[in-house]
C-alpha cells in the first residue's frame, strides 16, 4: 500500500517552522522564548526553523545560545523583506518529509503534536492540522470565508470544513516547493494582503489531489486538539494580533474569490471527519454516552 | 488514488446483516421488529438480510409482510444449524461492496451509520465500526482480551485498540469469502465456542493487510458513536444476553490465544485513532476547550 509504504519514509521526524512576524504593537521576544522552550521538549523533533520577519532587527540568537545547551538546534532565518509567504520557502535545512508549521503565538501541547504526527503518516498527501475553516457559497455566487459560526442547519446534521490552516499543521515538505511553483498572481495576492498564504496552500493541495486521483478530496484532515493556546490572547496585554482584526477576515473572503478567479474554479472540497486520540485525555472520551 | 477510486465503486449502498440468534431465554421477535422498523429509515440502504438461527422455528415473515409496504426489502435466511458463523456467509443477495453487520440487539442511530459509511469509503480494506476492543500481552506471554478497563497508564497518554467488532461495523463484502477460505481449525473454534467470529475476522483482515502492504496496519478503524443502544439492556427484563456472561469473556481470551496458535503469530496491531463527525451533535464538539 502506497499509504503505509511512504509513511515509513516519513516516519522520521518533523521540522517545525515558527514564523516570527512583525506587524505587532509590542515586543514579542518573550513569546518567542516561551514557545521555543516549549517545543524543545517535543519527541521526534529534529530542528526548529524561525523565519525571522524583522528586517533590521537582529534575532535573539545570542540570548538563546547563552541559555543553552538546548536539545534541538534552532536556526534563525533572517529575511530581508517582511513577507507573509516567507514561511512557505523550501528551506534547505528541512531534511524530513514532515514539516510542522506553527504561528509564532500558537502553543500546542506535546500529546496533540505527537498524535497529529502519527495521523499525518496516514494522510501524507493532505494537510493534517488543528484549525479547520470553510468557504461558503452565497446565493450571489460570491464565496465567503468563515468557521463553525457559519454552520448551516439545512445541510443536515453536523458541520463541514474545506481548509486546514497551515499555522498549526503537519504537511509534506514537497508542498513548499509546490507553492513556489504557483502563478505569480498567487504570490502577489499574498504579498498585497500580507494574508491568505494558508488559504492559497489549501487551494494548491486540493488541486494537486484532484490531479493525482482524478477525484476531488479535501485538502486537509482535522485533528481535534486537546490543548492549544494563543499566547497573545493569554497575555491579555492590549491584544491586537492581526488574526483578530475585522479587516483580516474580510481580506480572507477577498482572497477566496481572487484565488477561485486565478485558478478558474473552486478546488476546495468539504470534509466532516474529525480525528481525536482514543482514550485521551480520559478513558471516557470514547464512550458513546458520557 | 486507489483509495478514492474504489470509494466510488463502493459508494453504492450497504447491505446490513441483522443476525438473529437463539441462546436467549425469552422471545425476541419484539426486538427484531423494533430493529427492522428502525433500519428501514436508513439512507442508501439496499437490502436487509436476517440470518435466522432458529432451526425449526419459522421467522416472522408473514407478520412483517402484513405490516407492509416497507421501503427496504427484508430477506430471512433460515439456517438449518444454529451457528455463530452463519452470519459470515457470502450470501448471494449481497450486491454491494459495503456490508453493514449488526448484532440482533444493537440499535445504532441513522446519523452514526451514515457517517460511518462515509468514513468506510476512505478505509476500504479495514473494518470500520463502533465497538473497539484490544488484546493485552501479559508477562506470561498469554494474551488477554478486554476493553478500555485495561488501559495501561505506562503506555503513555491515551488508550489503544486492536480489534473492531463486526457486530456493529461496515466492511467490504469480500471479507466474507475471505473468512470462508480460512483453515478449518478457525471455523471449528467459532463453532466450538459459539463465539469469537468477530475476533477471527480481525485476525483475517490484519493478516490480509500485512500481505497487501508488507506492512502491519490495524484491522479496524473506530468511529465514535453518538447514539448506540442495546435493546436487551434497555428492556431490563431478566437480561441474560450472551455478551454479558462471564464465561463469554473468558472464551474470548481463549480464542485470542488459540487463533495466535493456529496462525503461528499475533497479526493484530494497535491503533489510537478515533473518528467522529465534525460539529455533530453540537457545533461545540470540536472546540479545543469546551
Amino acid at each position: 500500500m502506497k499509504k503505509t509504504a511512504s509513511s515509513e519514509t516519513s516516519g522520521k521526524v518533523p521540522t517545525p517552522h515558527l514564523p516570527y512576524q512583525t506587524q505587532r504593537t509590542y515586543n514579542r521576544t518573550d513569546v518567542l522564548l516561551k514557545i521555543l522552550n516549549h517545543y524543545q521538549a517535543m519527541p521526534h523533533l529534529q530542528c526548529i526553523i524561525i523565519v525571522w520577519n524583522n528586517p533590521g532587527q537582529p534575532p535573539p540568537k545570542e540570548l538563546w545560545d547563552s541559555l543553552g545547551p538546548h536539545p534541538v538546534p534552532v536556526i534563525f532565518k533572517e529575511q530581508s523583506v517582511n513577507r507573509m509567504r516567507n514561511r512557505l520557502q523550501p528551506h534547505p535545512e528541512i531534511k524530513t518529509d514532515a514539516v510542522l508549521m506553527l504561528d509564532d503565538d500558537t502553543l500546542v501541547s506535546v500529546p496533540d503534536i505527537s498524535f497529529a504526527f502519527s495521523v499525518w503518516k496516514q494522510f501524507l498527501d493532505q494537510i493534517v492540522g488543528f484549525v479547520p475553516r470553510k468557504h461558503v457559497t452565497t446565493t450571489s455566487g460570491v464565496y465567503s470565508y468563515g468557521s463553525f459560526e457559519l454552520q448551516d442547519p439545512d445541510k443536515g446534521g453536523g458541520d463541514w470544513y474545506s481548509m486546514i490552516l497551515v499555522g498549526a499543521a503537519f504537511f509534506h515538505q514537497r508542498f513548499l516547493q509546490l507553492f513556489q511553483d504557483q502563478p505569480s498572481e498567487v504570490h502577489h495576492l499574498v504579498d498585497e494582503t500580507q494574508n491568505c498564504d494558508d488559504i492559497a496552500m489549501n487551494f494548491v493541495v486540493a488541486r494537486q489531489l484532484a490531479r493525482m486521483s482524478g477525484h476531488n478530496r479535501p485538502s486537509g484532515v482535522f485533528v481535534k486538539p486537546v490543548d492549544m493556546r494563543n499566547l497573545e490572547k493569554e497575555a491579555r496585554s492590549g491584544y491586537v494580533g492581526m488574526w483578530h482584526r475585522a479587516e483580516h477576515m474580510l481580506q480572507r473572503s477577498y482572497c477566496l474569490n481572487k484565488l477561485a478567479q486565478i485558478y478558474r474554479g473552486m478546488p476546495l472540497r468539504y470534509s466532516n471527519m474529525m480525528i481525536s486520540q482514543y482514550g485521551f485525555p480520559s478513558y471516557a472520551n470514547h464512550k458513546s454516552r458520557i
